[in-house]
């Protein structure tokens, strides 16, 4: 058992990964009570009856106060909303997080929204996404050994930085620390821009003529390649407009590579193809010893 | 045990596809003895080793000798070579398939090498890649429930048809046929399309500056959509060359739907971006869950 880190958590979006931060915390013994808040009652009965949470929250001012901790873990597009709801009855020591998967967007809310609240509020985006959503795919083990990038703001105090840190360690997470700018760069480029391939490419067999033929010889390959286009759309548009900026550059240079590809096919530039399609090969490779060491 | 199809069974190139359709034919009974030909001493004699044949060549002519049915299954860049090799020894009674990813260039090679075997010679592509390779990742129930994609010519005798249908029934596959245009336009839009994205995006990660960086924050969904970008160079440089006209117009037209996909970002269309990839993700699970059926 690690000490007690938090006395009453509030998870704010009981799905994933609310879901499985709270169950994570709980399993690791440093929560003492947990209140859930959600758009959808039935989701917040199912939360309980997983043991995710303690109660649900009758309304926003009792679950918040005396909280100590709060985790945001909304679609990126509802932060802002959020974030202007809870602030009004946020207490002077509540230390807050959030999840979100874009980080430029989420300080600029929290720089309108919380004002008051900059020093306690550490944005951070743990690196555990699934296919899978709702409480009822939620696990106590989803951070076990999986990354928690957090994107400190100037304003954070030393104690709330400690606090976030201690807390997303107790759910089994290892701590990176970037900024927010070099975050929705690095994830734009690893991680929203195979999103949109994957999504293109599904739609775009999907509107061909022919589609019924195409999806009956597609196979093992495609599977995995389109895996991501499983997840959820809602969240995904948030994803993609919350930090269309990065997006949009991201996209722009893959064309440009596409376009590179594209001149060695109509050239018959075998050599160039083999060299491209082994680099990339290595290079893959190497990534994958390196994650499995 | 089913009857027996082949005496003689000349395999060209004895590797996973190579390598399991002996193996395959063996365990299924229909076959009595089996040659591997291939350009590697060392992999024939592991084939030896792994029971997937019962003797190497010492010559082209004697391995044709007597010889009932040919597979051919080399990297599509090889398939020319290897049917002007085997022409000169060819019996007239002997059957021939192969295993290429692409149809069009095979037949072509076919009338220009193998003309006087036209009746006898039946194209075909078994759907069972794997990013595994050679001989030691071969096994008999590779084509077990998989399809096989025959594209008959117009010269092709019934008998020589009939007999390559069984063979491969024998095998486990499941029989299709279509002509070798629309076989190479169907793989070049969910095959070959999506490598050569799988392949450009890791390339594109690895020449950036801040590669590192990026690849250690790549996960999971990463690794599913490059997976296939782990094929084998060599195999998908051929595949891109031989069926480059098909390709050339499918990453066009995907060009075009990210084309589309930017724009939406760049208004900020919301709407339009979350009907995308609702119906990207329907469409995705309407083929996953026929693919189950």
């Amino acid at each position: 058992m690690d000490r007690l880190l938090i006395n009453k958590l509030v998870v704010v979006g009981v799905g994933l990964i609310g879901g499985s931060f709270a169950l994570a915390l709980r399993k690791a013994g440093v929560v003492k009570h947990i209140v859930g808040i959600g758009r959808s009652r039935e989701n917040l009965q199912l939360a309980c009856e997983l043991g995710a949470i303690d109660e649900t929250a009758a309304d926003i001012t009792g679950a918040l106060q005396g909280a100590d901790f709060v985790l945001i873990a909304v679609p990126v597009g509802e932060t802002a909303r959020v974030m202007s709801q809870i602030e009004p009855h946020l207490e002077a020591q509540t230390v807050l997080t959030d999840a979100g998967s874009t980080k430029q967007d989420v300080a600029r809310s929290a720089y309108r929204h919380l004002s008051r609240h900059l020093a306690r509020f550490v944005p951070g985006h743990p690196i555990a996404g699934a296919e899978l959503s709702g409480v009822r795919a939620a696990q106590a083990e989803l951070f076990q050994g999986k990354k928690i990038v957090l994107t400190p703001l100037p304003e954070n105090d030393e104690g709330a930085l400690e606090r976030v840190r201690a807390v997303w360690q107790a759910c089994g997470a290892t701590l990176h620390e970037m900024s927010a700018p070099s975050h929705d760069a690095v994830f734009a480029a690893v991680s929203h821009l195979p999103h949109l391939l994957a999504y293109a490419l599904v739609h775009y067999i999907a509107i061909q003529p022919n589609s019924r033929q195409l999806f009956d010889y597609a196979a093992g390959g495609f599977r995995d390649f389109t895996r991501i286009a499983g997840s959820s759309p809602e969240m995904w548009r948030d994803i993609c407009l919350a930090n269309r900026e990065s997006l949009l550059s991201q996209l722009e240079s893959y064309a440009d590579e596409l376009d590179n590809l594209r001149e060695m096919l109509a050239n018959g530039d075998a050599a160039g193809l083999k060299k491209l399609f082994n680099a990339a090969g290595e290079a893959r490779q190497k990534w994958l010893d390196k994650e499995e060491r």
